[in-house]
């Protein structure tokens, strides 16, 4: 599936195919996302500073904050829509927005952590427009940093030493094991001719919707919140993950390269099995089974790489006509409206909600 | 450094060079480490099972349940030094030897984690007699599998949902992270010619004292020890990972092959600066430095991979002379000694501290 990109500051505007039932929240969602950096990159780097060199050098690179030649750099350090949202958790439980800093950086080590490895198994040499760390700094620091990375997620709940602290570990963990599931669950569909579009969703809920889920709840959790309380905001999070993992699906195919930074058709050309591909596989009719014929024959094709713009254009549209890309915009507008609807079931600040709600419109209007 | 490796019911008599101020306490042991496999295999194997295909399969394999065909196997688990450490540190802190089996099982799927990670990142391909993962099964699955068994570990304990476990987790995290410096350490050292003898007992304290210092404490945290007790029974395992790492590397180089399951000169030919070679080189005088002249020349040499026995027993032999195998055997048995020492620092039932240094004896004695 596509990858978290994006700068800061960007505005938004509802452009997206996803975005017709959501109103616009530019600037709300500017000043979250900044507050959500603004409070968590310190102690991100902090924790990162802790790492014995060589691994230091090698995780600044990947957050962006050093060049490959270790000068600093003010790199692309993603949308940082995980630390927004484990505030906002945090004041959700009626608890200071600082109170979820932990959390918001456990949730940010993990994500980064699974980007290191995952990025290594799939091969993948570009991630936030620069080289990946494994082609930099070779297999074995991806490896170990991404280790590293993941042991200080563990860290820095856990040396807060309360039962809260306890508890958002425990979560944090089961997320962490949905989303190695649901990597694994992507490379076993490389090797397979057909995803059903169950096996897809469960493998998106997995892989993006777990952690995402986390980071709706880790910061109630730190707050004092209840299990149930947790669990609504988990269950906020995890339909926003897949509305997100929606739209990034069609953005993988149909964004714009000057936005996303990414290749004209960059799913297409990585052959990814992406919602709108395995819906328009499934929808049945001329266009799927001509997309179903065509894609038969390119997984066996030699030329694959040398394919024109125009051939790849010609499988999105396919794509379209079989239905596929509007199924995937209205799986966005649902998973998007379950999740508004799922926050009515806990009470929290009304200022809190509509934040919340904002964050869950930025998700689904963004164009990166 | 030398792997952990060996094989169940193992007797053992004291012929090892370490081993002239120990006693032999063959029965002892053997059932101590029969009853850590016996109480601890199960909850593994149940752990494991949890993994999403095929991620379960490939860790069964790891661990020898199961032969590369998925057929049942009666593979070789290793020592299980570690669990069995786990449990008598349970009863050190006054708590059945079953209160540490959670913590007996996080520190193995720990152990494992690393040595998934280790392999590739060393490209080792045997691991306890078998092609390692990373041959089997890929690259991939190798990194995804060790997370995941990393992952399993901390869920093993948080959901036991107590404050102890809270407390073992913070530890298992500390210790991880000790585990992965150390790697990064060896990985360096690898790209220099020389290393001191304190780099590489500080990152054999790191690689293998860490988590068996954790093992000998974490069992007496969850059954309920205060921080002093279970930091004395830390202090005692580091020291005792220390004599195991220097047994290990003496192992490496002069261990009878049919004992170790390893090349002769198994160390020297994969050129591994352990603690014998580089206290040779550090001592000074003719062998010395014929040894270190050998060893650059050695470097640089494309007839490497094709030396004879002749040629690594001209080295082993120089090593023996400039006193690198006297030293480290001295270190071995300094390092046994101070931690019984150590263990004098906390009161524990008798019969528990009679057990704590058959297994330290165990440790220095072994020849596998």
């Amino acid at each position: 599936m596509s990858s978290t990109t994006g700068t800061r500051g960007e505005s938004v505007t509802p452009a997206n195919p996803a975005s017709d039932t959501v109103a616009d929240h530019t600037t709300d969602v500017t000043a979250l996302l900044e507050r959500g950096r603004a409070l968590s990159t310190p102690v991100l780097r902090a924790a990162v500073d802790r790492l014995a060199p060589p691994m230091d050098t090698v995780a600044a690179y990947h957050f962006g904050w050093i060049d490959a030649q270790g000068r600093p750099s003010d790199g692309d350090g993603g949308k940082a829509v995980r630390p927004a949202l484990a505030l906002l958790s945090a004041e959700a439980a009626g608890a200071a927005a600082e109170a979820g800093v932990p959390g918001a950086v456990a949730v940010e080590l993990v994500h980064n952590f699974s980007l290191l490895h995952d990025d290594l198994m799939d091969g993948d040499e570009q991630r936030r427009h620069r080289d990946t760390v494994w082609k930099v700094h070779g297999p074995a620091q991806a490896i170990l940093v991404g280790d590293a990375l993941f042991a200080l997620a563990n860290e820095v709940l856990l040396e807060l030493g309360t039962p809260e602290a306890g508890r958002a570990a425990r979560r944090l963990t089961s997320a962490t094991r949905k989303l190695i599931d649901g990597q694994a669950q992507d490379i076993s569909y490389e090797h397979r001719e057909r995803v059903t579009v169950e096996e897809c969703l469960e493998m998106e809920g997995n892989k993006t919707g777990a952690l995402l889920a986390c980071a709706c709840s880790i910061g109630a959790v730190l707050g004092g919140a209840d299990d149930r309380t947790a669990d609504v905001l988990e269950a906020y999070g995890h339909h926003l993950g897949l509305a997100f993992q929606a739209v990034d699906d069609l953005l993988g195919i149909w964004g714009d390269p000057e936005s996303t930074g990414k290749q004209t058709w960059s799913d297409l050309r990585q052959r990814k099995k992406s919602l709108p591909v395995v819906a328009a596989l499934a929808a049945g009719g001329p266009a799927s089974e001509r997309l179903g014929e065509l894609l038969s024959a390119d997984a066996k094709s030699s030329d694959f790489d040398s394919f024109s713009e125009e051939e790849f254009a010609a499988r999105a549209a396919l794509i379209e006509e079989a239905g596929g890309r509007e199924w995937t915009a209205q799986e966005a507008r649902r998973q998007h409206a379950v999740a508004i609807e799922v926050l009515h079931g806990v009470d929290m600040p009304e200022t809190v909600r509509a934040q919340l709600t904002a964050l869950a419109d930025f998700v689904v209007v963004r164009k990166r």
